[in-house]
């Protein structure tokens, strides 16, 4: 059965409801698949981002290495704080500031080599705090969603701030979402021929922070059509609702308010990494179906659920 | 019958062979099909780019509305050769140049503004030397290869120094391939909120001019995969074919010659716009496959060949 680990109400409806619309031949509001294009965001969304984004614990163990082979990176605060797992620092420098230690870690190497030591890296990291691995932070709901949504004839997409080349080392496994169709921060890439080798190298200047309205100016240059849902959950996911929004025919965007300390962590406005404050506040008057994870959900993650309920409320 | 257009010879046995050992499961060069994905640049590859672009004659049109509100633009060197169809001074301004002339001719409406210009533009703009739509001047064979792929369970993409949104505007109808597999040259976008429409707004500004190098750089950045079998047709291409070819596996470059002056237009160092020299005298050594157009096609349009053989040979 379809989106089995939803709750009946108002969110199941309106999704249900929007894809029985758009599929509906003949119908009114008929969308043809080709232009069934769904975009969602990643951290917060579609997996757990607390008590801080997954990325972050990526590039501790980056930093780590880094700082084995050359100790003066030690001195340089953003690395310190990474290297202390000080998050309360983190959290302070912002989204931005976490991007440019992402480029710091992933550059100097080309992509096909960082997509080795990402996809390495997944398949053992394990969440500090509880025995699982990072890839089984996913909400199971969203999974069965975009499932029912491809078996739908719709095209699913991730728009994340998160760094692309990191999402694409797990989407395809975790959520079916090949690399393609995962759009992301991202750092230039540079064409080497190395040792008679033709190859990307990963720089470390920084090409897009896709957040806000840079999430919208990137699906127009990846995608080149506008969505007609949109799925998010904060504050950088409010441009890219409100353009879902704004095209002619049926438009869905949702918003995952996390509203559940039991299940997983209560938290919107005060979360500096990724605050949710303006959307919620104007989600009914820009036409956003807000989603309770606490309301909506029947299962939140899956198999892992109780295990992770311990380690997060312990946070 | 697949390939129909495809002369028996060197060529097409590449190509038969290349789908036959990546499709063979269990076979020593089986490829999965997530990971076959093929790239093609357009201009001279997928279609005819003789006397010059078909970019161009869009451009002409563009500057003529345009000059038409603002005769002040007829006074810039570059739009008057565009309206005097000065073809030499285009020529001598080079691709980027063309490219600039693409970003003034297109900026300060919506994406979906411009997408409405491009496809009413498409539906009725012929050949100034005979009667064709511009979109019946695919190859056929090309048109052929790109099924074949996608039957085998390929992922077709352009990679194309043309400006992405007039790509956008015809390739699904002339080629299969969706928006979002079509890379090309960019202007910047911004995201607005005009008259309470949320929306994206095309600037003048260049984003990426994607021709050589930049090619392989945005290959990474869009698709995030290694292509395993490319397809071009001047030195624009070659490091995509070099990227390409320099993956472990089975791969295959593939360089269009245009040698059929009869058929077409045999052209090949002197085109100043998308010359071929280095890959041409280098395609042996990168292991690329010539194609011949005059030796390894049996149609080179279709069905308006003969009509443009006339007008082509008259050029």
């Amino acid at each position: 059965m379809a989106l089995e680990s939803w709750n009946e109400g108002t969110a199941k409806s309106a999704i249900v409801d929007f894809v029985a619309r758009v599929t509906k031949e003949g119908g009114p509001g008929y969308v043809r698949p080709a232009e069934r294009v769904a975009v969602f965001d990643n951290d917060g969304t579609l997996w757990c981002e607390q008590p801080i984004q997954v990325q972050i614990f990526f590039l501790i163990d980056r930093a780590k290495e880094l700082a084995a082979k050359d100790p003066s990176l030690k001195e340089r605060p953003a690395f310190r704080a990474l290297l202390e797992k000080d998050f309360g620092a983190l959290l302070a420098n912002g989204k931005r500031g976490a991007m440019e230690l992402v480029a710091a870690t992933h550059a100097g190497m080309s992509e096909e080599e960082f997509g080795t030591i990402a996809r390495s890296w997944f398949a053992s990291a394990r969440h500090p705090k509880f025995a699982h691995l990072f890839t089984q932070c996913t909400y199971e709901p969203q999974v069965e969603l975009l499932r029912y949504l491809r078996d739908n004839g719709f095209k699913t997409y991730i728009v994340s701030g998160g760094g692309v080349d990191l999402m694409r080392a797990f989407a395809e496994d975790a959520y079916g979402i090949p690399p393609e169709q995962v759009i992301g921060s991202s750092m230039k890439l540079r064409f080497e021929i190395k040792d008679g080798r033709p190859l990307l190298l990963k720089l470390s200047e920084l090409g897009s922070f896709d957040d806000r309205e840079v999430k919208v100016e990137n699906i127009g240059l990846h995608i080149g059509r506008r969505p007609i849902l949109a799925f998010g959950n904060s504050d950088g996911d409010l441009a890219m609702m409100r353009y879902t929004m704004g095209g002619a025919g049926p438009r869905l965007a949702l918003l995952l308010h996390h509203d559940d300390a039991e299940r997983e962590v209560a938290y919107d406005r005060d979360f500096a990494l990724s605050p949710l404050a303006e959307a919620l506040d104007k989600a009914s008057e820009y036409g956003i179906t807000t989603v309770s994870m606490k309301r909506d959900w029947k299962t939140v993650f899956s198999p892992a659920e109780l295990e992770l309920k311990k380690a997060l409320i312990d946070e």
